[in-house]
């Protein structure tokens, strides 16, 4: 504001960070002493497009040694920082890979980590690195499992666990791709035990694919690191030559970069939009 | 953030305002000075609700005298700020019932006006004023039109202006409100020359009653201000009596106060979210 009066019109409150990976969108709150109370409620309050501020998901960045929650205080020798990734709904998730690029780029902003870092996670301990614009995460392994189920009634699909369970189909062409109706989730026959999401990617080149993808509970999204790490890695089975794969999703681009052994390093944006305080009245009504 | 080191997260850029009226949620950027050269890029990005903030429009708000838009400067004498309201898709809008709300609110917060106060904007002058939480708008006049179109094949639609196009349609029970499919525009037969808004209703009580819209251009959305008036207007059509109506829209709840001669009063909540800056970084990359 260039002029006006120092009547402020948000009460302080709050202050959360909304960013993306891909346009898989985040409101990072800062919280490293693990003082904040984070109920499922307010979660999801923030997390309205049109009542809150909105995003996909909630990541809470706490100082590992201080968190409380079950199995993640015995990663603070590894990983001085922990990510507390809530979905959008206000349940908890292990990991998200693109999550962790945001989280890892606000420390890296704020000068909390240099050029390499551990970050603790509910899945685990994970590496984050930088290369120029792109947050580089090792994403685990991805195993291809021998079942073939049918999708939508005629494609034959590649089941992967990364660890959580995808099932990647491979369509002829772009505009089929584009065609696609994902506002209902595709028949998987048979489903997974804990159901799936599912991935369909088109080849562009060598190397080069383009995917949507549809979360289990959530809908097609624009991006899903995990799905992007599938997707190459089922389009790539049976090869054994190494190099990255580039993997264009709705929400921008993710490069992938795949070992023999299944493990995976996935390299993609992560932009900061905005810091926001969250006005105070508006907090107590959704506390 | 309650610890942590001085480096900030967010290097300064553009302050912007979320804020919703009946869930019909804004960016509010004040630009008292006028100075602000806003593209429609740059509104495009901000309303993207996966890779900006998200919102369905933006309202910047001048000081009427330092407005260079044509048709507002003449509005100074009677109304100190002008809201200058632009659509999620960067287009230009004359007014916005739900969003006059919001700028009300935000103008009293700061103290730049009291309980009651004219507001310029595109459409004309309008006196908005405040009654415990709720902000009343003086929305103009609502014209019930000759024409009677059908609606999806089956329903009559009474036709108004308010002064915007709408077709309003009464269903019988709240269980055919609430299985109505408004993924797709309503087919209206004929339809209007310019296309129109058009909404459903049930009556619930005396003077109460529940409404979904379909916005021309837009989609279903959770409230729309002058399709609220449209629906109070059209259930009340032929009785003289006077008194407010209450109307449930999926956002919240509104008062419509009409006179027989047409004018209307609409009040309802103006919530503030939080106060967000822009990253300069990714503002220079969507100016």
């Amino acid at each position: 504001m260039t002029s006006g009066p120092a009547n402020r019109p948000i009460r302080t409150g709050l202050t959360v960070i909304k960013a993306h990976g891909t346009e898989n969108d985040f409101l990072l709150i800062p919280d490293l002493a693990g003082s904040l109370s984070l109920s499922a409620g307010l979660v999801r309050a923030l997390c309205d497009r049109h009542g809150g501020i909105g995003a996909d998901g909630v990541l809470r960045v706490v100082r590992t040694k201080l968190a409380t929650e079950p199995d993640v205080q015995n990663q603070a020798d590894q990983a001085e920082f922990f990510m507390d990734y809530r979905n959008a709904d206000g349940s908890i998730a292990e990991m998200c890979g693109n999550g962790i690029r945001v989280v890892a780029r606000y420390l890296q902003r704020i000068g909390l980590i240099g050029d390499q870092a551990e970050l603790a996670t509910r899945g685990g301990v994970r590496s984050v690195s930088f290369q120029g614009e792109d947050v580089t995460v090792a994403m685990g392994t991805a195993t291809v499992r021998p079942e073939r189920p049918t999708v939508n009634g005629g494609h034959r699909g590649i089941v992967l666990t990364v660890p959580n369970p995808h099932v990647v189909v491979e369509l002829a062409d772009e505009r089929e791709l584009a065609e696609l109706d994902l506002t209902r989730p595709p028949v998987v026959d048979p489903p997974l035990p804990d159901g799936q999401n599912v991935e369909f990617f088109v080849r562009l080149g060598p190397r080069q694919v383009a995917m949507r993808v549809h979360e289990r509970g959530v809908g097609e999204t624009r991006s899903c690191g995990t799905g992007i790490c599938a997707v190459a890695v089922a389009a790539g089975a049976g090869t054994s030559d190494g190099g990255a794969w580039r993997v264009d999703v709705p929400g921008g681009r993710c490069l992938v970069d795949w070992a023999p052994d299944g493990s995976i390093l996935l390299s993609g944006p992560a932009v900061m939009v905005g810091e926001i305080t969250i006005d105070e009245q508006w907090l107590t009504a959704h506390r």
